[in-house]
């Protein structure tokens, strides 16, 4: 089965309400095995309604439309598709004795505006609204070549109708493809050069097993896509790519799925009873906001000294103030010695650093904008790293604070390493 | 002109990520008075595109697309273009160099996979990339009968190159409509209160003169927006309209358009040589991330202490651990403690605290989840306000600092007021 998602709103395509109705819808349908050939949006016009339902039964055989069911003028969606399917609106007189309940129970008079969503297109069945008064609409045309689903607009009032109705009635039709995802998430190298480590797949790819790799600045993500008549038989292919991925580029995945670096790195930390401290200059506060985001991280996240001026580097987490002098705050016997301030300033057993040049003005030759220093400091030393980012102030303040979590990351990995028998 | 969006990527269409490249586009266009007649998602398939290409030139002047401008083999949208508009793909030997330099900067080899972001079709101009190797491409036929710009799908870059080269090459040109449009923002009001506290405005308010409430997490924005054929009558009564609401609500608004409320703060700071440090609990440094998001934020943020454990409360914000034990954390007097001690500790003018439970977890009868104490002191004394919001941490943590930040607004303009002549 292939599916075409209409979403129907002069308000999206103006930007003022993102389009989070097509994400949600597309997740539930490849979660059935339904392709989703293309997602439209179109404003509140009936002729562009139309021509978009031509167009997308092109393609498709079931059309899931959302908005456009409330009771005001702009409303059009319930006219162009009866329109659309040559057949007329009729009252549906159960519907309509719903409405005067519902407006009685509130003490309210019947506005005439409500009649409209009595109205129903001949031959269509009705998707109960758990949550709200307009139903969903169904129709299917002989022998399926055209199925189209019409559901109101508000997010809460569309997924309650979806769930209720809409998944549970194609759920039990069998001709549906089986697709498996899977999404490992690396941290720590760039896409490029990710690729370059996986290298060729040939072998193993086809089109029944995809891979995508999806750049973020907290990572790359790596997508898995088995398509197939049997689910085991999906999800085994799935595995075995999974397996030769692992193999390849194991050490730079930190998680799968939703994981969160932070949240990860929270669970490692926990299972380790280790706590962490962040001493922070190019990144503000924004690696301790970071792992604060985590619900319970107060289990190994003590605090953080945002040491903005030098003064607070130096008075706050003992940097030497020749050092400073001599090598300026960018630099590596800083981020040292920031990391191990704060470790022993708040009594955590890791201490993490931060100092760059986040931008977009302060660069040098030596230490243009986007510089970074990244120090980190256990009871068994301290070390730092140099990386080098872009010019964008905020791109490089997420990109700092991914690298301050991928160094605790690398550095519990290592320690888990060593720790294994030889 | 007529606009379509066409954003591309199966991780769009399974619902993996959301949309949301479509909405700020959408936006800024519509800001230029361009009409988006429909925007389109499809996945990472060559004939798909192609066709929703062809679709798309139907009813549009010029096509935007995000998505499929990467390094990789399912980055397919500069070949697809190239082919939709019968041009041959060449490398361009200034990007090729430009990327050799950036993989020798970092001291990493060139990534052979790289060389296809220096591929440009014949005839495409590009548009720098001021954050990311991708640059945009732009292409218009004879009579600028088709437009084309081609932008990446990550929204960082993609927004910089709409924003440097995209968005001004649009808005030379002469034949849109007249829209003009403010927005003045507000803080530290909700968006009933504000709507109550405007009052009647039927005697300005028509078709060609509109005016919305769009709530956030930094606050309430109001946008004005004005139609017609000429630009001075436009403005003329957006300005007539800005008149009645700053005096309706003037003391809410701090700023206009992309003002953001951390640099309008940081500016005041500055101008009145005032410095600034943040003592954060349940905001775990958000506060101080955002006040440092500001370039020349060093001229008066001194840095900030995260107090996540209460021992750091105690130790490094000097808050007495009596009273600690007898109010909780979560209080009025250990509010004012934290403030006053990172004043102190930091040697700055002015001090910022935030306690509070972030949630979803840790809430009390007294002590609901959503509850926040905002401490704030400076030479002449401190106080604290209670806030109460809602029950998502991520939300919570936003609505926590723009308290914080707000808390600091209010004080300078009492100060302003206070220093009036009478």
């Amino acid at each position: 089965m292939k599916a075409h998602i209409l979403t129907i709103g002069d308000e999206l395509l103006i930007g003022q309400t993102v389009d989070a109705n097509a994400a949600w819808l597309g997740e539930q349908f490849s979660l059935l095995g339904i392709e989703i050939v293309r997602s439209t949006t179109v404003g509140d016009t009936a002729h562009t309604i139309h021509t978009e339902l031509d167009r997308a039964f092109e393609d498709a055989d079931l059309v899931v439309t959302t908005g456009g069911l409330g009771p005001t003028h702009d409303d059009l969606t319930r006219e162009v598709v009866a329109d659309y399917f040559g057949v007329p609106l009729r009252v549906n007189e159960t519907l309509m004795q719903m409405l005067r309940d519902y407006y009685e129970r509130r003490g309210r008079s019947f506005p005439e505006a409500a009649r409209k969503i009595a109205l129903v297109p001949a031959g269509f069945e009705l998707m109960d609204n758990p949550v709200g008064t307009a139903p969903g609409l169904w129709y299917a045309s002989a022998n399926d070549a055209r199925m189209i689903a019409v559901l109101p607009g508000i997010p809460q009032e569309m997924k309650a109708i979806a769930e209720a109705a809409l998944l549970p009635r194609l759920r039990t039709r069998g001709d549906l493809q089986t697709v498996e995802h899977r999404t490992l998430l690396t941290t720590g190298v760039g896409e490029s050069s990710l690729q370059e480590k996986v290298g060729d797949l040939s072998e193993y790819l086809d089109d029944a097993l995809k891979l995508a790799y999806l750049p973020s600045t907290s990572g790359v993500r790596m997508r898995l896509t088995a398509y197939g008549d049997d689910r085991a038989e999906a999800q085994s292919r799935i595995k075995q790519l999974e397996q030769v991925l692992r193999e390849r580029v194991g050490r730079y995945i930190f998680g799968t799925g939703d994981d969160e670096l932070e949240a990860v790195l929270g669970d490692q930390l926990r299972e380790r009873g280790l706590t962490v401290a962040t001493a922070e200059s190019c990144t503000g506060g924004f690696v301790a906001h970071r792992l604060t985001n985590v619900s319970g991280s107060s289990d190994y996240f003590v605090g953080s000294v945002v040491s903005y001026a030098n003064r607070v580097k130096v008075e706050q987490l003992g940097v030497d103030p020749d050092v400073l002098a001599e090598h300026g705050a960018v630099s590596e016997p800083v981020a040292r010695q920031m990391a191990q301030g704060v470790r022993t300033l708040l009594g955590a057993n890791i201490g993490v650093s931060t100092t760059g040049i986040a931008g977009p003005t302060g660069g040098t030759p030596d230490k243009p904008v986007g510089t970074i220093w990244v120090g980190y400091a256990d009871a068994q030393g301290d070390h730092a790293r140099r990386l080098q980012f872009v010019k964008d102030r905020t791109v490089n303040k997420e990109l700092f604070s991914t690298s301050a979590l991928e160094m605790i990351r690398r550095q519990l990995q290592r320690r888990a390493a060593s720790q294994e028998p030889a």
